[in-house]
């Protein structure tokens, strides 16, 4: 199946114990489409600036995205942001937030992109993603992500989007925060309730749950050593669960859990060097060659 | 083998978002041998005071643990822990504990219990683990749990039993406090330098981490949707997990993560209801039954 993605494209300065990068690519749609480009073709939805670098456009079409849902905005500026983390499981703290494009009208889903049948809509206001999913002609699988700021100001149009996609994927903080819920398979059964068919609730380094409404699968993450900077791990991860999902033919739950042991293996990755340092240089092998040792360690028979 | 608990022994109050309950029995040793008991026989060694309600050894002995360990001690006091718990994920928030007769000297192993070959230490002072190990004629397995207040006051006997147990167990909490490490993989190897050959992470709802020398493995909690007191989770975990390998001829890494499943589903009974209500009530039919379920859960071919 086709896939596409819309969500963030900015410029970075991140700044974890392990080191300092200022000027690097970033953006939720990039990390979403380096992991999921391993597995299947990615169609590229954004918006930036005049002042976009040429280099970055560069770099994404080398990587083979099909930029022709890339807008570049005249007289607006590309978004950028800067963080720091405390600690390699630490969440972002903001130090500086420029949307400078992301606070104006969305991305449009160019013609040739209208039928695509998978879709990932990165965090994004709820309005927003009720718009991109009502330029789609047929889609198969939309999966929808949002943060703790939508939850808390944008509840109905939230409940909105929620009702016309088939997935829905967030943190178990967020999880926690939209349903009252502590216990997260009872979270998760919360948001079923609120329209999608399935939803994975991520837990940083101790994994993700998946809910639907016959079963549960909890999965850790892929124990790595190397976490050099946390940004990107969540778009990454559902970057490889969905570039996965967009080569299967169902998408029972034996394929979702597939799916999602190749997100936690992709997201390994990129946490392992700053920015697309290192997911850019992940080949389809060596996916292969730690998702064999992921399910060596998950293994208990 | 044969399997051997030490630990405390004592009388709780506890309350929950979800009740409370006063004056139930509770301790360390006590949850450990519930669990244990379901895979093993176990032979308890604990110290109470003369007020030892004689319906709490009653209730021990139908369930048949072996009390030739369990010393009461004259003009002493039974401990006593009243404690609450903000949500089903918090950590425990003590409002009263009396130590009693666990501020005096510890309890000795009996002649007859002195060959045992699997012994689970429960969190206590370092010194007193040490003792108990010096008591023992022929250990095959010794598996010491600890804690934070050992950790920060009592490091340097913390470091003399790590060099004589085979395994250490912890949550993440402390073995980060323990290794100055964040990522739980190298805190494991940290642990591992200090003499055991494999360490256990607890990480509550998000499951637990096994690292020896040679591999890593990560298995997470049962996703109960039943949680109404975490009290007793860690030991019953840690008592599934020794009960389990006391019946088995090796202890490798498949055994040893055969023992973390089994920990896993033991555990997810007892935080079903207050005390040993849950736990006193499961069956090995039980345990295999869920155990079943927890491997679906996992498997992801």
């Amino acid at each position: 199946m086709s896939l596409l993605v819309t969500g963030s494209i900015g410029i970075d300065d991140v700044k974890t114990p392990y080191g300092e990068v200022k000027n690097v690519y970033g953006g939720s749609a990039v990390y979403f489409s380096f992991a999921a480009k391993l597995f299947a073709p990615v169609r590229f939805v954004g918006v930036v600036g005049e002042d976009f670098p040429a280099e970055f456009r560069a770099y994404l079409e080398r990587a083979e995205i099909d930029l022709a849902g890339l807008e570049v905005r005249k007289g607006s500026k590309t978004f950028r942001w800067s963080g720091q983390y405390a600690g390699e499981n630490a969440d972002a703290e903001t130090l500086d937030i420029d949307l400078n494009v992301l606070a104006e009208a969305g991305p449009k889903i160019p013609p040739q992109f209208a039928n695509t049948e998978c879709v990932f809509l990165a965090a994004t206001h709820p309005a927003l993603q009720e718009d991109l999913i009502a330029q789609l002609k047929s889609p198969k699988f939309i999966m929808a992500d949002t943060r703790d700021l939508w939850i808390n100001n944008e509840r109905e149009g939230l409940m909105r989007t929620f009702k016309k996609v088939h997935g829905a994927i967030m943190n178990d903080f967020e999880a926690r925060l939209l349903t009252g819920e502590t216990n997260l398979v009872l979270a998760g059964k919360k948001i079923l309730d609120l329209g999608p068919e399935m939803v994975v609730i991520k837990k940083g380094e101790h994994g993700a749950m998946l809910v639907t409404q016959k079963d549960v699968a909890a999965l850790p993450a892929y124990p790595t050593t190397e976490v050099k900077d946390p940004t990107g791990a969540g778009d990454s991860f559902a970057g490889g669960m969905m570039g996965y999902l967009a080569t299967q033919p169902d998408f029972g739950m034996k394929t979702l859990k597939q799916a999602l042991a190749r997100g936690m293996v992709t997201a390994s990755f990129t946490i392992e060097d700053f920015s697309l340092r290192r997911i850019e240089k992940v080949t389809s092998q060596d996916v292969e060659g730690r998702l064999a040792q992921y399910k060596a360690i998950l293994a208990i028979d």
